[in-house]
């Protein structure tokens, strides 16, 4: 595969070119299907290797996504794909084949499913595990409008551990709705998947009794199509004697049938077609390979689930070897926590099935005994490790910011409520860029924030975070510490960690026209703004508040007396954020300060990269000096600058005394992100 | 039972008296757990009948309670209660039988388990679905720190179709820690359980398979004990083949025990005692009888699952019968989603097993068809709701409040980002009274308030909630209609529907020292309040905001243009709440209004009647008439009253047309809801 690409690169698509809608696959023949999806196969690399996209997921499902379209008669049919990732091929066959070049970019297709660009997308899709809520819900509104339809669900097994998807079964096993649900096997999530029910699923596949089965059903009734319906029509109860197996989707009420060979395209295509006999809620095991079809992406199916640029011939990777390039915050988390974990025996690391993303493999590499991967499920995280934490270990619980939106409750009723003390570390927090709307971490802040006894805070760069992480070790209640995607500023970042006050900042730049406060990574395109308004006369203070609960009350008063225009940055969403908490503490203590909030406006952000969105979004650094620029303006010619009124509450105000930090690290150039392809 | 129980009351306690910790419990013989199990029940209904709460769960689990009790060496060993308003009989044996009756009141007991009330409860609850989740990480600490003890967890056949729960199996089923899940197995949620899990767990206890199982196992065997422990310890593979059954909880890996008689204490102590002897991850299945012991309770379990006061001799039910009084807020819900389906096919009503607590039931019972009862499952109910709309029906997802945060991710996920037409009714939403911190509905304006795209209202009254209802019908993308716990304001309140204008409020009242906006019912109070200050000189402009979002930004700039002093009001916390979304606005068009945001401050919110907890909070009627009373003052001295400086920015603030409604409703005196007992 690997030697002939450049040759099939250069080969005339025989049938790709003619395929431009599922009624185009149709008109296929059941014999020239294999060769189509080679050829799609092709295509893919050929495509992601130049516009990075999620490789390894798509290349496995290419055979059951040509099965589907083939045998279903989309969109009238409804297909929900979970997670969606992987709907590369499903995208490509209904219609955006010309347009798929512009995957991930901005203005240009999705990298998920998504209602709104195709009637092909029944359902959007990006975070887990959906797929069998929404598609019940498709089939039983369809049933009662009297629109007879197929409708099917792709959901992967590791999606599967989502506590939803289960959910989702035991609803639709009670139910009549005709509903299929494909579970796409592939034994991975990004990284291997885990718990009981990958075991479970392993048994079933590997054991001599589904070999047995196997051999019955899908072999020798193969010759018997009428004998194989009559059996397939008379249900769990027969089946389950004839295979002589119990089965944990048939103890839900689901019709199981399988595993079947997902890359087998023609047994793929008839068993779609005796399933749609079929009625009620139904079950098709489907083994796949992560990668498939691709050498490496097979041979290295974590590295290749998104792998960036890549040469397809030779299967090198590029773009990813940035000598001297600050760490990625993840890897200094990995690696701070490895650090923390050897001097303090309590800590111990948690992961809902992303040891690879936020680099929590690190540590588990060296101390696997301590490092829990507890598959996809978010809730579950939280209150595990408010159990751990209940017995006295310190649980370092790290989730994807947009992730954590599953796990609002177990933070809320498991953690906070009971002041346990668990460190929730937020990876992927603010704009992430190429995954779009449903993987931007912009509402954990404004979530957040109402919850009591909860210390949350932000780094505005390597260090910063260390000693956040250091800090949170040797504090008491629940920790939250959120961090961009990405690359860092630092690259001596390696320094002797200490112990942050808890609730105060820092000033950065002293000034006596206009209040900067900034939080998180923001505040370096916030350094270079306040840096090029001083060239232009514009005297700005920037504190980096460094928490945004509790927030630098001294800070705030310092700032409330001198200050009537404020400029808050965060790399979240403006409503409810760190800007308004602001605002809240001036307007109780009487500080007659207008503010102006940047940071992400009541809309959702589509996809592109970080710096595309941040200036669409008017907070990267030229948008910041902008808003400089209008307070600066503003200030010449407001009749009341300066003047603080008797209503001022400073009673409790002390004079600050926050240390003025030299404002240490390199100041990061605006569009400094636009190198960053790589996704997750 | 019923005739008897009030010479049972005169009778002295024998053993009742005796036991004020496990250690006494331990010194009971046997052969006489089966007495001391009766006295509790007695005094578990007497104590319920003048001092209501959780009785049919609390009396199902006497038996079991005792056992573990009896078995375990608590609270060394740590025994973790699901939902947790089962945990009374628990209370009471661990040295709370004095207190008991002050369960559920103000500076009283907790009705749930907590973690500060007692060294017993291992792990606070009130939410469903969270036990096995953090037992299990109570075991893993354990080992990690060389602990050995016993850890169980007691989870409800309701509470297991919860996703979080099977999260939990999913990963403790792949780990080697010593956990024992006991799944009280009484068929019941607050309604009837439902789903696929319910079914096969019926299977499982009817079946002729499972009589002979029980017949070989635990009948059998117990003559044996040792050749049962061989067998036992043995595991999974040889009881499989031994009992000729599948079994769900043995495909992820737990050894399945049972089903045996949850109220026989003495089989029950053998059966503990022989688990502790097996390691790994082990299920219980118990069976029993929700209200066992007591017959109104067992013939009536749905209304006897928190019955209020009652006569424990006749078992009729006290102070339900108000005459005349306003409705519940259900109860218009309820009745008016079942009117509005009438008019509209595309109507659909879901509830994540609250069919009698949000009275769904009452269009349940027209409509059964129309209706959905997923299961403890809150981010299915919104996921499948948002699959109902993908396909053009009109869902009426109803959750409360606080269980809606479990499912934040979904509505943000799978509703607001495909604006999908799903209108989400939050029951139960502000303070909740005797339920205290776990179920008080204050999060969530403040956690919605920030997705993009929502419609968030609150009525005032039960005539707003249906024209809420009726406009909510007819818009096009997701609407939330928040409203509280217990009785309304209106009588007369079936009136003929109106379209209410999207994003509009209403003034009741015109003033012009200050301006007072309030959301919800608590504009009940606030109109109140308003009189009465009008009769101190202070002119208040009292509006009902209606909706929290889109805000009514031409009444807004009215007060903006007006008013220096504003006042806000709403159910709920301040952090982020309406009255800090009203600052935003104010501050970003340069209004220098000053506004004392009345709500929960930031801290948890424990239990006690509404109204006490409203007036510790300062929003009730009298709190926010001293509110009033201190702006009033202020404005009298403050230099810049009535001045609006040339920052304000009017250019988009067009005179409000805001209609001046007559303030129809009786004025709520405060306290009112002193008198409201029941709980959910």
């Amino acid at each position: 595969m690997l030697l002939s690409f450049t040759a099939m690169q250069e080969t005339q698509y025989k049938y790709l070119d003619k395929v431009d809608s599922p009624d185009d696959l149709k008109r296929l023949r059941a014999g020239e299907l294999t060769q189509y999806c080679a050829e799609l196969r092709r295509f893919i690399i050929a495509q992601l290797s130049s516009n990075p996209g999620h490789l390894g997921s798509s290349l496995g499902v290419v055979e059951l996504t040509v099965a589907l379209h083939y045998v279903l008669n989309t969109p009238d049919d409804k297909l929900v794909w979970d997670v969606g990732h992987q709907a590369y091929a499903h995208k490509i066959i209904t219609g955006r084949r010309d347009r798929f070049c512009t995957n991930r970019k901005l203005g240009g297709l999705s990298g998920f499913p998504k209602m709104g660009e195709s009637l092909y997308d029944a359902f959007g899709a990006g975070h887990s595990s959906t797929s069998i809520s929404a598609a019940l819900g498709i089939a039983i509104a369809s049933a009662r409008r009297g629109e007879k339809r197929e409708v099917v669900a792709v959901i992967g097994d590791g999606a599967l551990t989502g506590g939803l998807a289960f959910e989702g079964l035991n609803n639709a096993g009670a139910s009549n709705a005709n509903l299929l649900v494909v579970l796409n096997d592939n034994r991975m999530s990004i990284d291997p998947n885990v718990g009981a029910l990958k075991e479970y699923l392993l048994n079933i596949t590997t054991s001599k009794r589904y070999n047995q089965a196997k051999h019955h059903t899908w072999t020798r009734l193969e010759r018997f199509p009428k004998l194989r319906r009559t059996i397939q029509k008379m249900g769990n109860a027969l089946k389950g004697g004839f295979l002589q197996q119990s089965n944990l989707f048939e103890s839900l009420n689901f019709r199981y049938f399988g595993p079947v060979d997902g890359h087998n395209v023609e047994q793929l295509t008839r068993v779609l077609k005796d399933l749609k006999e079929i009625p009620g809620p139904k079950l098709l095991h489907v083994l796949t390979v992560k990668g498939k079809g691709y050498q490496p992406a097979e041979e290295h199916q974590r590295t290749w689930h998104a792998p960036g640029l890549f040469n397809p011939e030779t299967g090198e990777r590029l773009g990813h070897t940035r000598n001297g390039a600050p760490p990625r915050y993840q890897d200094v988390f990995g690696e701070t926590l490895l650090e923390l974990a050897r001097r303090d025996e309590r800590i111990v690391g948690i992961t809902p099935a992303m040891p690879t993303g936020c680099s929590l493999s690190i540590m588990m590499e060296q101390m696997p005994e301590r490092c829990f991967d507890v598959g996809i499920a978010e809730g579950h995280a939280v209150t595990f490790s408010a159990g751990l934490a209940a017995q006295g270990l310190v649980p370092y619980c790290n989730i994807y910011s947009s992730f954590m939106q599953r796990a609002y409750d177990n933070v809320i009723h498991d953690v906070a409520l009971q002041g346990l003390h668990v460190v929730m570390c937020l990876d992927r927090a603010g704009l992430v860029g190429e995954d779009g709307a449903t993987h931007h971490g912009v509402f954990d802040l404004a979530a957040m924030l109402p919850v009591p006894g909860l210390t949350i805070a932000s780094p505005m760069d390597e260090v910063e975070l260390r000693n956040l992480m250091f800090t949170a070790a040797s504090g008491e209640g629940p920790f939250v510490i959120r961090y961009p995607r990405g690359n860092g500023v630092t690259r001596d970042w390696r320094r002797p960690m200490e112990t942050l006050p808890l609730g105060r900042g820092r000033i950065l730049r002293e000034g006596k026209d206009l209040a900067l406060l900034t939080i998180g990574p923001a505040g370096n395109d916030a350094a270079w703004a306040a840096e090029q308004a001083a060239g232009e006369g514009i005297s700005v203070l920037h504190a980096d508040l460094r928490f945004a609960k509790p927030l630098d009350e001294g800070l705030l008063h310092r700032i409330g007396r001198e200050f009537r225009r404020v400029i808050t940055v965060e790399d979240g969403v403006v409503n409810g954020g760190v800007g308004a908490a602001v605002l809240a503490f001036m307007n109780r203590h009487g500080y007659p300060c207008r503010i102006t909030m940047l940071g992400v406006e009541d809309r959702f952000v589509a996809h592109g990269t970080v710096a595309q969105l941040k200036e669409m979004c008017g907070y990267d650094a030229p948008g910041i000096l902008r808003a400089i620029r209008e307070a600066g303006a503003e200030r010449l010619t407001s009749p009341i600058d300066g003047r603080v009124t008797e209503q001022a509450d400073t009673a409790d105000g002390p004079d600050t005394d926050c240390a003025v930090y030299p404002f240490r690290n390199g100041i990061k150039s605006p569009g400094q992100e636009r190198n960053e392809t790589k996704q997750d």
